[in-house]
């Protein structure tokens, strides 16, 4: 039945369920008769995405047992918002391919990408707020001015061979933990309770949010995928975590005279940079672990620990 | 004192105030420390703009004796709002000029201007979200939506000479009276009497977009202004009232051989094209008029009268 997160062993049937049901609510919010944005519509992966956020909100709701009727509703603006992010996210990098398919700026090109792009960001926006309270509005609003001032530092950085570790986090804090700290935010807006454990949870999403940026930084390079370009962070002159131990090995010079992927590989390789990046994603793993340790024993416990190695072990 | 808005001579010293007074919360609202976003709050033309937006909703509010604490802040949101729409605009139509000054885009590039586009629009978002007043936020949401499918169907019909009367006033409806229609929508959310006069406020909001948008196709043909680029509509391919008209009055094969601007205005003159929209204009003019009709003797409707002859007679 629930065919397309089979593979999601560690959930619960009811919140495969609600994923599914999640492509259902997006679809049917948006219900677009104009036949242009229908043709739009086609050409956007609504659809197939890993929905780690909405997972996250669910089993971190179950885990605070938070029993809110909207949680679906939420669950599927966090993730319309992220589908939409995505969208200018492509023009910005200039993306031929994600999830397989070509992007929508590489079919529609960049002008009709970015309103686009607007266009899903707004209907994110007002599906969250009709459930009509102001602090979960707001809370979404923040999270995306993080994350345009994430993706602002970044482009900034585009080609700054000294940037660092710090600045790097910075990034990715702001870019892409973001998002994940909303699932905390909304956490503690519908149950007051959390308010006294707020740095504790945030600092968790956060966590969650960097790993998963951090391994996305990672396949970039590493990965056999084929639903994405690779190799995408060198070409757009993004200096990630790796480049970043990267290029104390060797010297600028010797990066610029870099001449394809094949040797950049080897360099990586050759410098063992693989290792290094996982000292990091070790690092916040622990401290991630950390925050569920008090929970051992519950069945959400469990849960969350496998959804932590499932963004941790993804290929794609 | 008031100096920006002296020549408004047809409001009263209150309102003049709270022009100013927007200026200053959108400053304040924003007030960012990041240097990068100075820069870039520099380069911004959030001052000197013609405010015909919050004017209109604080002569409505007058004429409906609508005295809410927050005016203030849903006329800076909206200002914003607007603000941001012409950073993504200015992408689109690679406009260089603005309001005299080099657009955001033309001095730094296409995928900055995308993000401060949205970090400005997410900010009057937030901003007007602060009154906690969800059918407010929703209003602007719905305006700013509005706005983005007529944007979408004007890149769609770009070039597209067979274009007619009603797809042009559709467009303009959506790209440009969804933000005045959002004062209508203000106005009634803000006093619920006037929910039974719903459909003629928000037919003279939507007239007084109208009215305001076919101006601004005129004057990007007539206009001797210097603040802005002129001619930009023919270069963009973009057929507006003016044009659809003169293609009416010459074939295909000779619009395709207009060689230079001048040739392009000696046509427009030639077949008295300007009379022509001016008939429209002044028919629209007649149905704002005769909303304010039962008004008369008031006071606001003298200003709202000299207001709507500010938007029809504007240079710029």
């Amino acid at each position: 039945m629930i065919k397309s997160y089979m593979n999601y062993d560690f959930l619960k049937n009811e919140i495969k369920g609600k994923l599914v049901e999640i492509d259902k609510i997006i679809e049917n919010y948006i219900n677009e008769n104009n036949s242009t944005h229908k043709k739009y519509l086609k050409k956007t992966s609504l659809k197939n995405g890993k929905k780690a956020r909405p997972i996250l909100l669910f089993l971190l709701s179950d885990l605070f047992d938070i029993k809110h009727n909207e949680l679906n509703k939420i669950a599927s603006s966090l993730e319309l918002l992220h589908i939409s992010s995505l969208v200018h996210d492509d023009i910005i990098d200039k993306t031929n391919y994600r999830r397989g398919k070509k992007t929508f700026s590489s079919v529609f090109g960049n002008d009709v990408s970015l309103l686009w792009g607007d266009f899903l960001f707004l209907t994110a926006l007002k599906l969250l707020n009709t459930i009509k309270i102001p602090e979960l509005t707001n809370a979404m609003l923040d999270s995306s001015l993080k994350m345009v001032k994430g993706q602002i530092l970044e482009l900034e950085n585009k080609g700054n061979l000294k940037i660092n570790k710090d600045t790097y986090y910075s990034i990715i804090e702001n870019k892409t933990a973001s998002l994940f700290n909303f699932i905390g935010e909304v956490l503690i807006i519908l149950n007051k309770d959390l308010v006294s454990k707020k740095n504790e949870i945030l600092e968790f999403t956060n966590n969650i949010g960097l790993l998963f940026q951090i391994i996305d930084d990672v396949l970039d390079i590493y990965s056999d995928r084929t639903g994405k370009d690779k190799f995408n962070d060198f070409k757009e002159n993004k200096i990630t975590l790796p480049y970043i131990f990267l290029l104390k090995k060797i010297k600028k010079e010797e990066y610029f005279k870099i001449k394809d992927e094949e040797e950049l590989l080897s360099l990586f390789n050759k410098y063992k940079i693989k290792d290094e990046v996982y000292i990091e994603i070790e690092n916040i793993y622990q401290q991630a672990l950390s925050f569920l340790n008090p929970f051992k024993g519950r069945r959400e416990y469990k849960a969350l620990i496998k959804y932590i190695d499932f963004i941790r072990r993804r290929k794609s």
